[in-house]
C-alpha cells in the first residue's frame, strides 16, 4: 500500500485520538514499554481474569467445593460459554460449546464428517486441506485418513478452484480448511468456497483459530457444515485455554462422535452403563473440563460484549484493517532495502488480522538462513513482540516469516508507528546479526 | 468391623493427637466448620493454589505474554507434573505426562492396546470390563468396539476369574478395569489380575482415578501395560485439572496413537506437514493443554512431596485404612436399625480409600426409592460432605449408595465422629424426609 504522503508519528496519534475503541484497551493489563503484536499466538490478559481465577480458586474451588458444580453451574459452563461467543462466529446460541482443545474438536467434527461422507458419497475418498494450514490440523486428518481409509490432498491456494470443478470433486469427501492462514494471514471467502463445495456434494470444515473475534465469522450464513477453533488468541481466553466446536444443526444429530464421554451422554448422572447421546451439539462433549482454565474465558468474550455498543465486530474489523494498512504503508516506507516481502494479501477481502513479512532464504548472518528467527529475536529484545514462523527452507515455496497480530480492542496507531521504528533500528544497524538473537529457543 | 468396647469422641481426638499426618492438613483451605468427605469426587483447595493461580494469570500470563512458554517452561509442563506424579503410581519419571481428560486418554490407549491386541492375537475380540465401572470409561470403550470391531463384555467382579482361565480368555484382547471402584471402593489386586492376565496374553489397562494419591499403586511392579486417571480427585488439583496418562515403556512405542495432535510430534515448532510421532510418552500428547488449570495441579503434588518426610504413600495407606475402618465402626455403633448397609470390603487388601454405604430399594420417603439421596442432602446441609451415587433401580444388583471419602492428606479423627453423629441425628429426626431433600439438582 503506497501512500501520497509520509506518514508522521503525529498521524499515528491523531488516528489513535479519533479511534472509538480505544476505550478497550483499559480492559487489559498490557506491560508497560511492551508493543504486543502476538495476540494471533496468545491474547492479552483481560485485567478481570486475575479477580476471577481468585474468585474461582478462592471462592467456588475453595469454600463451596463439590457443591460448585450446581451452586457455581461449572456444570454447563462449555454450553453458557459457547452461547456468549457464539454471536461472534455467526452462529445460534445452542450450536456451540467450549470444550477439549482445537485438535481434539478436529478429530470429532473430521471424523463425523467422513461418516456422513461415506453413506452418502461412498466414491469419495478424499481429504482436501492446504500444505501451509496448521500442523495439527494435518496431522489429525492423517491419523484419520490412516483409520478410515481416506487420502489427504495437500494443496497450494491457488489449486482450489480446479478441486472443486466436478471432474477432481467427484473424489473429494470433505473440503478442510483453515479460514485466515496461520502463516501469511490471508484469508479465504467462506461462504463463496462453502457454496462451490456444496455444489459438488462436499462437506466443509473451518478452523476458526485465527478468525474468532479477529474478523467477522457467519458461520450460519456461509451455510457451513463443520468448525473449530481455539479461544486463546483473539478471544483472550488465556493459555491453553479450551476450543471450541460447532456443527451445524443440520448435522448435529446424525452422528456418534467417536469420543463418546459422559458429558455428551443425554443423562451423565444417571450413570447408565450405555451410552446414548445427547440430543444437539452437547454430544461433542466429552469428559470434565479445566474448570479454572474455562472460567477465565468469561472474562475475554465480556470484552467483546462491551465493544457491541462501540460498533461491535464491524467496527473492530475496520480498525483492524487500518492498523494493518498502516503497518504495511510503514514498513514499505522505513525499511526499504532490507529483503523484507509481504506474504500477507493487500486486498482486504483477503486479509485476516495479521500481517507476515517475509525473508527471502540466504540473507541470514550466516548466509545460511533467512535471517527472519534473529531479527525477531533482536525486536522482542526492544519490547516489540511479534512472531516467527519458519518456512520450508532452501527451494521450498513457503519463505521464513516474521509475524505480526494487531488485536483491535487493544493495539494503537501509535504502537504501530514504534513497532516499525523499532523494527528499522534493528536492521539499519545489523544488530539482529548477533550470535545472542540467532540462537534458537524451544518455542519461538 | 465389630469393636469390643464403645468408641467415644474422646478416642477420636486421641488418634488425632497421635496422628504423624495431623501437620499435612494445614496445606489445605478447609471451610470452617465442614466436613469434607468428598475428596475423591474433588479434593479440597491446597493453600498454594491461589497464590499459584495469581502468579500464572499475573505474572506469566499477564506480564510474560507469549514469552511464558519458554520463561515459565509451560512448554514441558505436561511432562514435568508426570515426573513429579510418578512416584506416586510406581511409574518411571519419563514415562507418565499430565494431559487432557481421563476419557480422552483411554480412548488413546485402548486404541493403542486393540491395535496390539489385534497384531498379537486377531482372534481376541473382546474387551472386558465390569458393569459398575465409571461409565465414561464404557462408553468410550462403546465408541472404539463400534470403530474397530470388538465387543464390550460387562461383568461383575465375582465373574472375574472364570474370564481369565484359557477357554474364556482366548476370546478377550483387552481387560480393561478400575482399579479402585467408584460406587463400592472394593479395590483390585493389580498384580495378581496383571499375571494371570499376561499369563493368557491379554493387555491390561487400569483406570486409577480412585487411586492415585489414595492407596499405594506400583504400575512397574505390577507389570501392567497402560494406565489412566484423573488428578482431581485424591491428587487434590483443582476442579476438571487434566489427567495423566502412563504407558508400558515395552509399548510406548509401538503405535501412533490417533488423537494426533502437534504437541505429540517429534518436533511440533519445526511446522512439518507431515506427524512423525515422539518416541516414548510425548506421543500421547495432543493439543495445547489449558495452563493455568494444569499449572495449579502441581500445588496439589507438591504435598505429597511434604508427605514424603512424614512416610509418604505407606503412612498415608496406614492412616487411611484406620480412618475407613473406624468410620465403619462408628457407623455400626451409632447407625445400627436404619437400614444401612456396607458395600465397601471390609478386608484392606480390597479396599480403597472410601466407605459405601447402601441403602435398599423401597426404604425412601415415599417408598419408591433408597431414601439415600435425600440422607446425603440432608447430611450436606448440616455441614457434612459426601455424596449420593444411584443404583440401578428395582431389581438391580447394584444399590444406591451414600459415598464418603477418606482423604489421609486432611481428613482427622474427630472429623470422622462428627460425621456419623450428623448422620445418626438425620436418620434417628427423619428429618431427611422433608420434601426439600428429596429434590434432585442436576449435579449430585
Amino acid at each position: 500500500m503506497s501512500t501520497p504522503t509520509r506518514i508522521t508519528q503525529a498521524d499515528c496519534r491523531a488516528l489513535d485520538a479519533q479511534d472509538p475503541l480505544a476505550p478497550l484497551r483499559a480492559h487489559f493489563h498490557l506491560p508497560e514499554g511492551l508493543i504486543y503484536l502476538d495476540g494471533n499466538s496468545l491474547g492479552a490478559q483481560p485485567k478481570a481474569a486475575l479477580a476471577r481465577a481468585q474468585q474461582v480458586v478462592g471462592q467456588e474451588w475453595g469454600q463451596q467445593l463439590i457443591r460448585a458444580w450446581n451452586s457455581a453451574s461449572w456444570i454447563d459452563l462449555p454450553q453458557r460459554l459457547g452461547a456468549q461467543l457464539a454471536p461472534l462466529i455467526g452462529a445460534g446460541a445452542d450450536e456451540v460449546v467450549v470444550t477439549d482443545t482445537t485438535s481434539i474438536n478436529l478429530y470429532k467434527v473430521l471424523h463425523a464428517a467422513l461418516h456422513i461422507a461415506r453413506s452418502e458419497r461412498p466414491q469419495a475418498r478424499t481429504i482436501v486441506s492446504e500444505r501451509s494450514n496448521f500442523p495439527t490440523d494435518l496431522y489429525i486428518a492423517q491419523s484419520l485418513c490412516q483409520q478410515l481409509g481416506f487420502e489427504l490432498a495437500l494443496i497450494e491456494p491457488d489449486e482450489l478452484p480446479a478441486w472443486l470443478q466436478p471432474e477432481r470433486a467427484a473424489s473429494v469427501a470433505v473440503l478442510m480448511l483453515t479460514h485466515v492462514n496461520y502463516r501469511t494471514g490471508a484469508m479465504h471467502d467462506m461462504a463463496a468456497i462453502t457454496a462451490a463445495a456444496h455444489a459438488q456434494g462436499l462437506l466443509t470444515i473451518w478452523d476458526l483459530c485465527h478468525s474468532a473475534g479477529a474478523v467477522p465469522v457467519d458461520l450460519s450464513g456461509s451455510g457451513a457444515d463443520f468448525a473449530v477453533g481455539c479461544s486463546y488468541k483473539y478471544l483472550n481466553g488465556g493459555p491453553g485455554a479450551p476450543a471450541f466446536v460447532w456443527v451445524s444443526p443440520r448435522h448435529a444429530d446424525r452422528f456418534w462422535q467417536p469420543l463418546s464421554g459422559w458429558f455428551g451422554h443425554a443423562a451423565p448422572f444417571q450413570f447408565d452403563p450405555q451410552y446414548r447421546p445427547a440430543s444437539g451439539i452437547a454430544r461433542y462433549l466429552c469428559g470434565t473440563q479445566p474448570i479454572v482454565s474455562l472460567s477465565l474465558l468469561q472474562c475475554g468474550l465480556d470484552v467483546f460484549d462491551q465493544a457491541q455498543a462501540l460498533g461491535g465486530m464491524a467496527a473492530l474489523r475496520k480498525k483492524s484493517l487500518a492498523l494493518t494498512d498502516l503497518f504495511i504503508a510503514l514498513v514499505e516506507q522505513e525499511c526499504a532495502g532490507h529483503d523484507l516481502g509481504l506474504a500477507t494479501p493487500r486486498e482486504h477481502a483477503q486479509r485476516g488480522s495479521q500481517v507476515s513479512l517475509t525473508r527471502p532464504w540466504g540473507a541470514g548472518a550466516d548466509g545460511q538462513d533467512s535471517g527472519a528467527y534473529a531479527i525477531m529475536q533482536a525486536l522482542i529484545a526492544r519490547g516489540v513482540i511479534g512472531d516467527f514462523r519458519a518456512g520450508g527452507g532452501p527451494g521450498s515455496a513457503h519463505l521464513d516469516i516474521l509475524r505480526f497480530g494487531f488485536t483491535p480492542l487493544y493495539v494503537g496507531f501509535e504502537d504501530v508507528w514504534q513497532a516499525v521504528a523499532q523494527l528499522r533500528e534493528v536492521l539499519d544497524s545489523g544488530q539482529w546479526r548477533q550470535p545472542r538473537f540467532n540462537q534458537r529457543q524451544a518455542v519461538t
